[in-house]
């Protein structure tokens, strides 16, 4: 990480502070990158939380106040909310300030956000790609963006000075940056991210309306490999809907991919073709090994998990 | 755990000394179960991993001397390896000894090993719930078993005494025990494990063939949720291979729920139900809880991995 610690905005406010926001104003601090760091939500029980967990300068529960002024606004709500709270915002943008997200869609942001940003100001999406399950004020913590990647997918023409201010805006809360056409942003992510969860939600709700099998085996007996399932999906309800709303094509094409993957799998176990299933596990294992290699997960065995004792 | 230190058996062979074998040599070191260790392996390479770990008390390439005398024997080896050992060995089992193993399936032990149990010799199929994407004599430790669950499902008519027995080993390897029926454990197994890796397998290698989207970017961006399947789908590929081809029936009917729910969601999203995603979506985050409450995973975020610095 870069030593330089000059405040590199003035003001930055954060239109949301679940876990990202918060993370991103605890990662700000961290490194010094604001003189002062606004936070908006319009729920009271999430301004209490964001309060007392003391990482924003001012909280507002109205968006004029909070963004009026700022050098950057970060747009980290769902997706959904995106195009109304531009639309309400729009008026109170500073020329010449940066307005972005932290999305895990890209296309759909040009789309709803685009029609309301104000001559002279420079929307450039991103996305981080990092997260945990948890969600909420109190789940963030400055270091969740270290060694991950951020994707900017600024729009043609966007101003190069304002993309490369956001660049080294996410380098110094810790990222590597990558700078992608949010069309193809959005086939990358449905594979690596959207599809994933997709499935993790579908078999934790499998599992769960099964008659055969009780609830309470299927938790008691989840070390087998059904517990990692879980853990994606407890992810937020609202941005995870938000996501597949608007990123429709990509997933459904790249689910068309898995499920046509999945049929010739089925066909190999019912017809006890061992070659193939050998195969392919085969394969898998060289993938892992690079994502390990590049840094993008923990080497220990079950992710390092702490095991409980008896 | 219990503080009883005495030696259960007189001689445990372990038939098979991978990730399983190697970790109850270890969990039977700490407890003090055995007076005698004795490992097999036909292959010179594993032997020699297995010496160098220094589990066992006797190393053996053949398995005549290695189960020779044993009050307990131990198929560690993948399930479609039982039968052609159990013949072999089949002379050699002491009477009033108990034969038992780890396999992932169960109904398949009983048809493919039960033919070849002497009069005399006890066979009480077991299936400890622990695993890590890791395989080989140097990747077992005396923990893994420690708040899993063992599975033991003794055939009909199977002498009280030796589940008893066995119960207790596996108590003081750190295991919860349950008595189950094979062909419910099959079915149980099916939606916790076997689904779950079959489903992680498919979607590594349908990210590995896009060409829309290059593996080098599935790797880097794998932190959005794809990286959590690469882990299960690092397992061992003959173990897996074997479990597909010895819990068709049940992996099938799992896989078949699996897929009309699937359909359920890709229509949802095809048609913009966002309120059908939502509902799942908060259904599956009481599951995790679940799952954590009962000490089944760890509560720390990201299964507390530990976040690489950049």
């Amino acid at each position: 990480m870069t030593m330089d610690s000059r405040p590199l905005f003035g003001k930055v406010a954060l239109v949301g502070v679940g876990l990202i926001g918060s993370s991103i104003a605890h990662a700000m601090r961290r490194g010094g990158l604001a003189a002062h760091i606004a936070g908006y939500t319009h729920r009271t029980a999430t301004l209490e939380k964001a309060r007392a967990a003391g990482f924003a300068d001012t909280l507002h529960d109205s968006l004029a106040p909070a963004v009026r002024d700022a050098d950057l606004v970060v747009l980290a709500t769902p997706v959904g909310t995106f195009g109304p709270l531009a639309k309400e915002m729009s008026a109170f943008l500073k020329p010449g300030s940066i307005l972005s997200d932290v999305g895990s869609v890209k296309t759909a942001v040009v789309r709803d956000v685009g029609p309301f940003v104000p001559d002279g100001v420079h929307l450039i999406p991103a996305h981080p790609v990092a997260g945990t399950e948890q969600s909420g004020p109190e789940a963030g913590f400055a270091e969740l963006f270290d060694g991950r990647w951020c994707i900017l997918t600024p729009p043609p023409g966007a101003d190069i000075g304002a993309v490369d201010l956001l660049k080294t805006f996410w380098q110094r809360l810790g990222s590597q940056v990558e700078i992608m056409d949010p069309k193809h942003h959005d086939l990358v992510l449905a594979i690596t991210s959207h599809v994933p969860h997709l499935i993790a939600y579908n078999i934790v709700g499998t599992a769960a309306d099964l008659e055969t099998v009780t609830e309470s085996e299927v938790i008691k007996f989840s070390a087998g490999g059904f517990r990692d399932f879980t853990r994606i999906a407890a992810s937020d309800p609202t941005m995870w809907r938000d996501v597949f709303l608007n990123n429709r094509e990509a997933v459904l094409e790249m689910l068309g991919r898995f499920n046509e993957d999945l049929s010739l799998l089925q066909r190999a176990i019912r017809w006890g073709d061992g070659d193939a299933l050998f195969n392919l596990f085969t394969r898998t294992r060289a993938i892992r090994r690079s994502i390990i290699d590049v840094g993008q997960d923990s080497p220990e065995p079950n992710f390092g998990r702490t095991q409980k004792k008896s």
